[in-house]
């Protein structure tokens, strides 16, 4: 069996890649188990080299990269460019974050006359399976924000190339197997395979200890259920698409022109390809927001080229179910007349229409969003209140720093649904810091506490073990050298009960 | 329909309880939504002095409650007297935790050039449901580690009655109510129903966020199950009972008869009903441990009358299944002739007994326990590594703080199975401090990161959010005060990257 991938613009093979066989994927599998233990050994600074490594390997290549992705994604080169220099700045990222140590969460309580010593420490859990997102190929792709921050915390890396862009896939793992070589990391430290046979039997194989996943809902809970049928259940992390609330409060009104002209730029960025994009505004009745987003998007006249035959397809039924669910179309513009073109759309619905199960509370992936209108704030709270999770949620307001009493509330209301909530600023843009929450409640995330960008990326990739009247050499490196009373790692530690900075 | 309870000691009914019935579990279930917010947005101190006055109300009542429960359970008036106070203690010990306010992981990052400013915050997830344990009425009971880590984090708690000791909740719920009530808690902060049905109703509902259980492996996955199956996914935190491996090595023959009689006070300890009792030794071959446990176990003679007459059965069949799945039992010692007795029994078992699947390799609730020969450490490595995930784990060494090379490993080991691993101590002791880790591996817990012991169980019951660009008078209190000069808090905050203590 082969993956082939194809050219969006005209619907041509791009590339091709034949599918990992159930051996070659066990011999990779028994690497990454094999290299764990030495993997989870090295010191945070060590895998912080590998990591800085990785992504000057991968910005010297950026030109060559960009133009791969650009023919199987026609994602464009500007946004590709950038996109690299992103996906290197988050590896260096986490090796930052990784150094720092407060992800090994050292304590140390000494022994009392009722308690013995117990030293905690956070531990790798072991290989992580890595599935990217077709949206991404780079931030969020073979070598993204999942296999970052997995490295980062000493676990070994098999990522499953997605069929959309085998050929970028194919490019970043060479270039990823060279670099981590060169850096001294072991064999089975990463490695890639290929097809969707092989994708389930890796999340099976008994050796994978989590699963990190950014994708469509359906990709994304196949995974999760197929790890809770495992004999040995392990944690999937799946960071899965969601209608991300928009709420234009009365006072935005004063902007409106403005704000408009922003959520078209928003909701059509990448083609709307974005787990982020907003795809549910509310909006004051009375003031034609539905025909003034669809002006607006006319104007922008996106010319939407989506990542996959299917992808394109799901745009036109997903306006189709949006229709049938109780939406009028208010605007839309044709997509070019070759490759997976589709339409973009504003459509509009009542507040009836978010009924709970309606279509209208589900995602649809692509250049589309519906606006809401809404008589009064109060009439709002039951529509947000029946929102399914989401990734981020914004309110708009008058823009100048100012709080009117009567819309204090919807920052509140929102933050019960999402993982991030914003002030007048767009969901789109998701920056990897230390504060960054990328994941919601459910079904936004397979886990609401998790994170997939950001440094609390690495968390969903540990488990704590407590080490109960252990002499000191016989701790693991990460807490006997933390423990030893000059913490040459200058890790931050908690000595009974009292957080010290390293 | 009702619950009963029994005495143990003579087989009859000691107490009974009326289900909750479906209306009444609604009408419980929308109290503790909807005092969910006000619970969430009350200071860490204001908990604590919740918790501290909860704690208080229970030592009062600590004759009362020890006798009451000794009549249910039979754990007799020391070891129950004894858990009330630790009850009591874990309660302020989750207070505590509260306040010092780590667990909220305040951070900020400032706007830049590129980034916009972001503020995260740990919120509590919500009502949680709290299933406790038959083996620790009090200790992991209604008002155990559960509910006061879930309490601590802001979150409403509905706990089950046990069916095992309804008397004994009852009693615990009213004192919770009053006091509670008397420390100004909203109406709703804390619950309890009774009854099967109600259990599973409680994990259905949909205003439930988050369920805590500890028990049998059977109780906990099938709530597991309930709420893999719900619209709207939770997370359980299940802590099940495992076989908590334990290595003689060979330098403990140095002390053997120590070791063996630590052994049997520690696998018959509360007649064997400990989710961390030692249920599996394995000793050097030669040195006839089998027969010198069996004698050990003879001479203490424990009279083991259990929890339950399930329980009391499930003895009986455990030890059956043991010998059928290749095990020898070396001593037996009867229970008393009347009740729920069990006999208490060590068996042996060969090293091939262990293969993948066997019985040997699950818990035999009771006091009951397999001891398997070696001849030499590397002979351990392959079974160590088949071993199931368990709690906890221990190596027994000469004992003198010194380090045998060749044993050096055996920790190292034992750490990729279990949560705790200790070297020369038992674990059937659960120290509740900042350093305690109470879960490891599946099947010993739903979710190898969690811990439903120590400070790190308030973690259990939160969920990140990101505030972007969100003006500070928009923040939620927790956050606010943290974020804004003075931290008149105190709590520890992450500023930028860096990590400042209070």
């Amino acid at each position: 069996m082969t993956t082939t991938s194809y050219r969006p613009r005209d619907g041509r093979v791009a590339g091709a890649l034949a599918d990992t066989s159930a051996a070659a994927l066990a011999a990779v599998v028994a690497r990454a188990a094999a290299a764990s233990d030495a993997v989870a050994a090295t010191s945070p600074r060590t895998r912080r080299r590998w990591l800085d490594a990785l992504a000057a390997a991968l910005e010297e290549h950026t030109v060559e990269l960009a133009r791969l992705a650009d023919t199987e994604t026609a994602l464009g080169l500007d946004r590709l460019t950038g996109e690299v220099g992103r996906m290197a700045d988050q590896l260096r990222f986490y090796g930052q974050v990784a150094e720092e140590g407060s992800w090994l969460d050292v304590t140390v309580d000494h022994a009392t006359p009722t308690t013995p010593r117990l030293v905690k420490v956070n531990r790798p859990l072991g290989p992580v399976a890595v599935f990217g997102a077709s949206n991404f190929p780079f931030g969020f792709g073979v070598l993204g924000n999942d296999t970052g921050s997995a490295l980062a915390a000493g676990c070994t890396v098999v990522a499953k190339a997605h069929p959309a862009h085998v050929q970028t896939c194919v490019r970043l793992e060479e270039i990823a197997r060279t670099a981590l070589a060169a850096a001294g990391a072991p064999d089975g430290t990463f490695a890639m395979v290929s097809g969707l046979q092989a994708g389930i039997d890796l999340v099976r194989s008994p050796a994978v200890a989590a699963v990190g996943f950014t994708g469509s809902q359906a990709g994304g809970l196949a995974l999760w259920r197929a790890a809770n049928e495992r004999e040995v259940v392990i944690p999937v992390y799946a960071e899965m698409g969601t209608v991300n609330p928009v709420v234009l409060a009365p006072s935005g009104l004063a902007r409106l022109d403005e704000i408009v002209q922003g959520f078209v730029g928003s909701f059509t960025l990448g083609a709307g390809q974005f787990c982020t994009k907003p795809g549910l505004m509310f909006a004051p009745a009375g003031e034609q927001v539905p025909a003034r987003v669809a002006r607006a998007l006319a104007d922008a006249s996106p010319a939407a080229v989506m990542l996959t035959e299917a992808i394109a397809d799901g745009v036109a039924s997903g306006i189709r179910d949006l229709v049938a669910a109780g939406c009028s179309v208010v605007g839309r513009v044709p997509g070019p007349p070759t490759g997976w073109a589709a339409d973009a759309a504003v459509l509009s619905a009542p507040l009836e229409a978010l009924a709970p199960g309606s279509r209208v509370l589900e995602e649809c992936f692509g250049p589309v969003a519906v606006v809401v209108e809404y008589d009064a704030l109060d009439d709002l709270g039951p529509a947000l209140a029946g929102l399914q999770g989401s990734l981020a949620g914004a309110v708009f307001t008058a823009g100048d720093g100012s709080v009117d009493p009567a819309e204090a509330s919807l920052v509140a209301q929102l933050a019960r649904k999402v993982g991030r909530v914003m002030v007048d600023d767009w969901p789109t843009g998701v920056a990897f810091t230390w504060a960054q929450q990328h994941g919601g409640p459910w079904p936004s995330t397979s886990n609401p506490a998790a994170t997939s960008v950001g440094a609390g990326a690495l968390g969903r990739f540990l488990r704590p073990v407590a080490y109960q009247s252990v002499p000191d050499p016989l701790l693991p490196p990460a807490v006997r050298e933390a423990v030893s009373s000059d913490n040459p790692w200058g890790v931050p530690r908690r000595i009974d009960g009292r957080l010290e900075t390293a």
